[in-house]
């Protein structure tokens, strides 16, 4: 009886794994992980230097189609079946050995693994090991506090209506933006209508090779990476005392 | 020329540094960590199997005072110099060797070493490294995911009026609450009013020994634990795409 065991990347750099996911993942003789097809993946590319030479490994490759918006509910239903399928091979793998699923960031953390988890809940043995996520590495490459004293902060993803980004953006002190790709022009807007827009800034693949660091307000309009993170420091609304 | 390196040291399990931080501690010749007058302190109980045994420690003690409430202006004057002084002596210790502070959690995130790096910016070569901040191994230790799809997280510190608490509990999807100890009965109160209390779980020294989870309903009113987070989980707003 072997174990599937999730091991969170953290954000990107290799050397910021937690010292129980990189002995794990080098140990491996399973690794599965997700990606698009016709792409290497980038928790596959992050660990490129740690697998054995005798591994095996599993892409998971999310069903594509030009044909279906990504909010159809066809488009919904190819996922199911996605996430169902790839239930059961883990299920049916862990039976003889211990399975690694690679995940970006901490796999609780707005993961696709979670998916996973939810479906593989009384059939197998699941361990989901924690990582730094995205967010904090791309705050840590600023090398600028983020958070202080009482500030309140608010992470929210560039997929929500324009009108729910502004609320959210106007009530907090420190803003995470994640899923940002096209649509980082809706995030703009919110932004500058909270007023917040001058003090937020682009980070794309924080930690990462290629690492881009930028003010918001400096990024042209048709420059929409995916793997980015928009970021608004908090300003401290009080000195922080000894407790 | 020695450089400052503040090594974030995660949640509390020693396993879950980062690959870097604890390459760092182990090499470290003179440590620094803060701590309360007459306790051991958290960061260097999280690291005690970790240290060189030629290693020179400097405990960084917070000024105590009975007489003197925490949001004082005289009380504020005591932390001001004591930060100050600490950040003359790790500067004048950086001109010889390097110095390791380390720091609970991710040092960016609510961290008191942020009140460190602010004063020596310019003064000595500082080097921050990130860690798995201690709600997201709160969460792992309930190994439950925590944010799905479209939710909005908010972190809030149970410092926070009560007024301000209810109106960013009922905002957001899912909840941090942090520095809760005396300030949890009015984060109760405030989670009834938003009607969020029947799914809020307390987790006292999470990933730590003596690790404590329990729904936040069923916590005593007079059992306040200082060192505790207080988590309300997302219920996603719709499926994850594969975007
Ligand atoms: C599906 S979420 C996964 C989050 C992940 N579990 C985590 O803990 O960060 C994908 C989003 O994470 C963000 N992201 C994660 N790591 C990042 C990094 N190193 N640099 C920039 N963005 C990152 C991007 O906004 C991307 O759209
Ligand atoms: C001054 S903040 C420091 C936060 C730290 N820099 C981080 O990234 O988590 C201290 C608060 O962190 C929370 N905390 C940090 N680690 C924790 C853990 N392992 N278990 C419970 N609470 C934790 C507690 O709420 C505590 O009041």
């Amino acid at each position: 009886m072997g174990k599937i065991i999730c091991a969170g990347l953290g954000p990107g750099d290799p050397d910021l794994l937690s010292v129980k996911s990189d002995r794990v993942i080098r140990n491996a003789r399973h690794v599965a992980f997700f990606r698009k097809k016709g792409r290497q993946g980038q928790a596959r590319s992050i660990v490129k230097d740690m697998l054995r030479d005798d591994v095996t490994e599993y892409p998971m490759e999310y069903p594509v189609t030009t044909e279906l918006p990504f909010d159809s509910p066809e488009y919904r239903q190819l996922l199911v079946d996605f996430y169902e399928d790839w239930a059961n091979r883990l299920e049916d793998l862990s039976r003889d050995h211990d399975v690694v699923v690679l995940c970006e960031g901490d796999p609780f953390f707005y993961g696709s693994f979670m998916h996973l988890h939810t479906r593989l809940q009384g059939r197998a043995e699941v361990e989901v090991l924690p990582a730094i996520p995205g967010m904090v590495g791309c705050w840590n490459a600023m090398d600028t506090p983020f958070t202080w004293g009482d500030d309140v902060l608010t992470v929210l993803m560039g997929t929500l209506p324009e009108e729910d980004l502004v609320r959210h953006m106007q009530a907090a002190d420190a803003l995470v933006v994640m899923k940002t790709g096209r649509n980082l022009p809706r995030v703009k807007r919110a932004l500058a209508a909270a007023g917040k827009l001058d003090d937020a800034w682009l980070v794309e693949k924080g930690t990462m090779p290629g690492q881009r660091i930028a003010k918001l307000t400096e990024v042209a309009a048709d420059d929409c990476p995916y793997f980015a993170i928009v970021l608004v420091h908090g300003q401290g609304r009080r000195p922080e005392t000894a407790e």
